[in-house]
């Protein structure tokens, strides 16, 4: 297949309404990968490529977007020659350009050729994943309108403020969004803080801006965008130029050539940097796609919000953009409260804020979310992990950078295989990329919709070893979810760097050492003398004095007899012989100071919960109406319903004494005894994901008194004991025992259930 | 005794070092009391009264406050008639001006006159305190400083970004201070939102102008400062001019008259205004304190965080206050979400700011706070509770307004007792009241050092019908840490006319009726041909008229043959006969629409959890250097510990399979293997308040396996088999067993405890 008919095939999708985004590879991507989804599905409408400009109401019922998911079955590609054939020459176009990247990196390129050759090659690596995933059989088909309708009829999440016109990249989170997302992070702190003793903190959201200025955001965190001269309204560049090159070469009168060369431009649309789009706004002409007014220039718009601490208006502070800076500034209390022993880990859950310049795609995308971050501190020479045993043969599809540059799919892996075979940098990480993976299936991900996507070495931040982002598939397509980088020293040293406080850990040396100290010694006299009032900050700055300074003052001193000492504030003092001198001495030190490497896993909650809704959506068979959630009881926002087969009177003290168990047991659950059949009830909390109900009926009133449990996924009911069912029902919330077993244990209920 | 004396002593004391700050009593109570702590303790030291200007460095070593910590035991006080002797005079005072209060507002005197009255009122009130306070025999010596430093040695709390020279008002949680939020929160989660099925949300911090200008904030949440004019520094004006005119009436040269000027200023501070203060500042020539300089005229200045939503700058946004408006923006989804049933609860946990500008007290006046509020919506004529019978024998400390006026101490009532006598409004807030006390008993706040105070109508918003505060006594004075209040319809009646969506309920009529209802019906094809485009907005604006209007263009109508229609915007249109008419019918009505009543539980984490600390502050008997918290396990940030006696390779692994199964059965613990004596690591684990400790000792090595299971509060120790002891410490941990039990059960390990 040539590359014009593939491209004419890309393109023609992208007119079907595929939303597409390419990785923003710009500066590190520590920050920026965080917040930049990959976006990547394919839809059967025609609606769905909203304008960024105008921000859909989502979960509208006009846009009726049926998608269909596909899992990413690299096993049913690799074993289906048929399959492999139509992929083979796309494979080799990206290995093709994956060779060049490499070999320009070999020779020394410029940045900018580099650059160019990695967008070319990310986009060749799109047609590849497209096609992939076009070829793969169908998992599900699924409607996303649908989802979004039910997520805000019974209030999962909604927009902000709706009742004063709302604003975008904003989501409250109803009854049922809110203890799906404590659950999750109850699971979470199971899984992670209390499983591995970590230190969990709580940092303050408000931060002064030189914190941020050392972590690299003040400056960095940017994304470009255009104003309309006239309304002032913004757009974010990158998208504004494709929205407008797409529909110029979409236009009647364009020539194949104009054609070609805008798809060029698109494709390496994120390699460009602010001149580059400068120009290209110029060379097309670009006007605002609302109004048809000029746009100005680039601007680079910083993401964070901004605001003033205190009455003065003369601090400026930043809502954080992530948490993790809080637990880096307070790494001394943190290391003093483990008893100066590493490693150790620290976890913090906690909303960050990000001013998205058009925020879209629902929760992928917001201006405010819940994360949950560990920092693991550990030696940078010992990366090993004590309990790397216990998870060394978890299986995990890994999408190795090297795979992505020769255009070959993930593979699975044994993560201890991977990180015998140095695929994976270090046990620490691959521990971690097993937790997660663990994390993520106990909450209900599906497994086949899971990958880890190695970053390639020019996504990487310059200070990390290996990144690894866990990927979920979701009808945005692939959407970075947790991120798990080891960040070396990078945080620790930025920060010791700007407040001159030593970040740092000690160990014991295997032997005691000598070396050689050299300090200044002031002649505080003289010093006095000469200089009155500055002599004390003088000997403040000698003090400070590293290593290489005292020994080109030592030789200046030998040399011209003084020494020229420059302040912080760039005043500068001539110091005569007098009034210093250099002292040598030798030292036996024990211990060696070391800047700890950082492991770092990142959740985006609201991320994950997304993609835990998609893949739990289902409509039963034959009826598309009656939709629910298959969320695992473990994370499911009730545990349990109470129905009373009518308002009969007589049913009351039985629904108040099951309620109050279930209180007793620590269940949460809901109580229905509004009117209504008994499946009509039903299918009201199946909407809500309550995965199991018990019936109070009329045998209830003889004895034994009995009620019926009914689950949610197969709707089969069993008859239990009135004393027995709460016991059942927490065996089964906490896992501890499965519907299985409860449908082996007691006599199956037939009734059927009517739905009108 | 006279008022000069009573003045006289009260300023002494003063002088000695208290801290005090009058009740402000602008705007609505309802804002304001919540960030306004009643600061009022007493100390023995001379350096307490910290500087607005200069905030103390908190938990700082040089500043040794002891602090007598004495529970207002109003029974000891009762009963004991010397005491009473004493306070009877101050009783009487504060009576006589509460009569005059009563009198003046009766006599429906000028708003000014009354405010004077109230401050006068206030202030004899807080003479009679402090007296009572200083009567009563002191409960516990508590030295605020130890406990300080204790919390920063060991990481519970301490000032964020302290390596960046650290942001007043703003704290982090380290690990311990963190676990013991989260365990509160949880218990929150169980005693509100549990038990009383209430729907959770989780609602945007990040909130728009509009919202925060319905709520009154944007308007109205605002201190008073100067400026210095040279520096900028920023001064709250109540606290300077208390300030500047206590220096000035101790000086040397104070006459009598001048200091009884300056303390008849003090005070009625809190009832002067905007440009009393003013004048207050230019009698007196107020300089800054700090340099001398001149000061600016006084600046209101909102104590809300400002950022701007998006890229324009044109969308202007807060940082939420408080999370209450959240859950009034979405009153209809909820509604909804409870099928259109009355009552039910919204709950809420989240992060507030607010721009303090001079926070000082540690965590009670901080800029970023987690609140746990509860909306409770219900029928305003149906404010009973069907679970008040459950609580109804709770006994309270109320101190009622009416208690306040009269100069009388609080009261123990029964709950039940106090909605009877109609002392507290309602059921409804009779019950939350007996449910918070509930809950603040169970996480070990002391049962003598709570009360419920009652807003006096003065201090009370204009549009609650009853307030209580639950105060807990700490070295800072009685604390509000809890708001209880009957909002009545205020909130969701702003909202609704700010936007114009309706937020109300529905309740069928006992009977349907038949109303009258008029209706303007519009000539369409005339109004067009008159008004061309302007018809539309006519057309819309004639729906909108009220029942009133739609009666005065009928009259106008049938007089003048027109009705001239004013549109919001201003504009008038003459309407003629033959656009529009009046029509007449009836219809039969089966619902009564209203605006539901609104009771709001508002708990401040961070005062709970600090007077909780301080509550639970303890040092063993005869050795005041080895401190320890008596926190309940229930919200101990740990449960247990588990510390092999020496470092012998034979106990590890005893200790790995402890670890193990501790966190099989979820419970938080920590292992200390560090060298040092078994009674120093105990001593270390107490600190940190983990009530129980596991030692694996020599006998633990023989068969049958034991171990010593250690009480954190009595030292006492047992021996249980390791089989049992995960067991024991889960029944300890959850509440299903106590210490004495566990004692009956097990045989005592009579071994001394070495502590060095």
């Amino acid at each position: 297949m040539s590359l014009q008919l593939l491209k004419a095939l890309f393109y023609q999708r992208s007119a079907r309404g595929l939303i597409y985004q390419l990785t923003k590879a710009t500066w590190s991507e520590h920050i920026a990968s965080r917040a930049h989804a990959k976006l990547f599905f394919c839809t059967t409408s025609s609606h769905a490529a909203a304008s960024p400009t105008q921000p859909k109401t989502w979960g509208s019922k006009k846009q009726n977007r049926s998608v269909k998911l596909r899992a990413k079955a690299a096993d049913f590609i690799m074993s289906n020659p048929e399959i492999e054939a139509q992929l083979a020459p796309l494979r080799e176009r990206v290995q093709e350009q994956g060779n060049l990247v490499r070999s320009l990196k070999e020779a020394g390129a410029a940045e900018l050729d580099v650059k160019k050759a990695v967008a070319e090659l990310k986009a060749r690596k799109k047609l590849l994943e497209d096609k992939e995933l076009a070829l793969t059989p169908s998992v599900v088909s699924f409607d996303r309108a649908k989802m979004e309708d039910l997520l805000k009829r019974r209030f999962f999440y909604d927009q902000s403020f709706a009742i004063y016109g709302g604003i975008t990249g904003q989501y409250d989170f109803g009854p049922m969004g809110c203890a799906l997302k404590s659950n999750i992070l109850s699971l979470w702190r199971q899984y992670f803080a209390l499983e591995e003793q970590m230190l969990e903190v709580d940092c303050s959201i408000l931060t002064p801006e030189p914190v941020l200025k050392a972590s690299g955001h003040v400056e960095r965190f940017a994304d470009l965008m255009v104003k309309d001269v006239k309304t002032g309204e913004c757009f974010r560049l990158d998208h504004l130029i494709k929205q407008a090159l797409e529909k110029l070469s979409k236009a009647k009168e364009a020539t194949p050539a104009l054609q070609a060369e805008c798809e060029d431009i698109i494709i390496k649309l994120d390699g460009l940097n602010k001149q580059e789009l400068a120009d290209v706004l110029a060379k097309y002409s670009i006007k605002s796609p609302l109004t048809g007014n000029d746009l100005t220039e680039p601007i680079e718009f910083n993401l964070m919000f901004a605001t003033q601490i205190g009455p003065t208006g003369l601090v400026k502070g930043f809502l954080r953009p992530e948490t993790a800076q809080g637990i880096f500034v307070n790494f001394k209390r943190l290391l003093e409260f483990n008893q100066g022993k590493l490693p150790f880990a620290v976890a913090q859950i906690g909303n960050s804020f990000r001013n998205e310049i058009s925020p879209r795609s629902g929760l992928i995308r917001v201006r405010e979310f819940t994360m949950a971050e560990i920092e693991h501190f550990c030696d940078p020479t010992q990366k090993d992990h004590p309990k790397f045993g216990n998870v060394k043969d978890e299986k995990m599809t890994l999408y190795s950078a090297c795979n992505q540059m020769d255009g070959k799919s993930a593979t699975q892996l044994a993560i201890g295989e991977a990180v015998s075979a140095k695929l994976v940098a270090n046990e620490t990480l691959g521990y971690y990329m097993a937790r997660i993976q663990q994390f993520l299936l106990a909450i209900g991900i599906k497994p086949e919709c899971l990958r880890f996507r190695q970053h390639m070495s020019n996504e990487m931040a310059h200070y990390a070893c290996d990144c690894w982002d866990a990927e979920i598939l979701t009808s945005y397509g692939w959407v970075e979810c947790v991120g798990c980088a080891d960040r070396s020293a990078y945080d620790l040293g930025q920060h010791t760097a700007a407040t001159g406080v030593r970040l740092v850990a000690e160990k014991r040396l295997p032997a005691p050492k000598t070396v050689e100290v050299s300090e200044i010694v002031p002649n505080k006299q003289a010093l006095g003398k000469t200089f009155k009032k500055e002599a004390k900050t003088i000997t403040e700055a000698l003090a400070k004095l590293s290593l290489e300074e005292i020994s080109r003052a030592e030789q200046e001193l030998n040399a011209n007899g003084q020494y020229k000492l420059i302040l912080a504030d760039g005043n500068t003092h001539e110091l005569a012989k007098d009034t210093i001198s250099v002292k040598h001495s030798s030292k036996t030190v024990h211990v060696e100071e070391f800047i700890p490497s950082v492991v770092e896993p990142s959740f985006g909650i609201g991320r994950i919960m997304y993609a835990l809704l998609e893949h739990s959506f289902q409509c039963r068979e034959g009826d598309d109406q009656r939709c629910y959630f298959t969320l695992p009881p473990l994370v499911a926002p009730l545990k349990c319903s109470i129905l009373p087969l009518s308002n009969n009177a007589e049913f009351q003290p039985y629904t108040q004494k099951l309620s109050s168990s279930l209180t007793k047991a620590e269940l949460s659950h809901k109580v229905d005894d509004s009117s209504g059949s008994i499946g009509r009830r039903y299918a009201r909390t199946d909407e809500i994901a309550i995965p199991y109900g018990i019936t109070v009926d009329f045998d209830t009133l003889k004895e034994p008194h009995t009620v019926t449990l009914r689950d949610r996924n197969t709707m089969k009911q069993v008859r239990v004991g009135l004393e027995q069912v709460v016991g059942v029902v927490k065996d089964l919330a906490t896992a501890r025992t499965s519907w299985e077993q409860v449908v082996a244990q007691y006599p199956v209920f037939e009734q059927q259930e009517a739905t009108k």
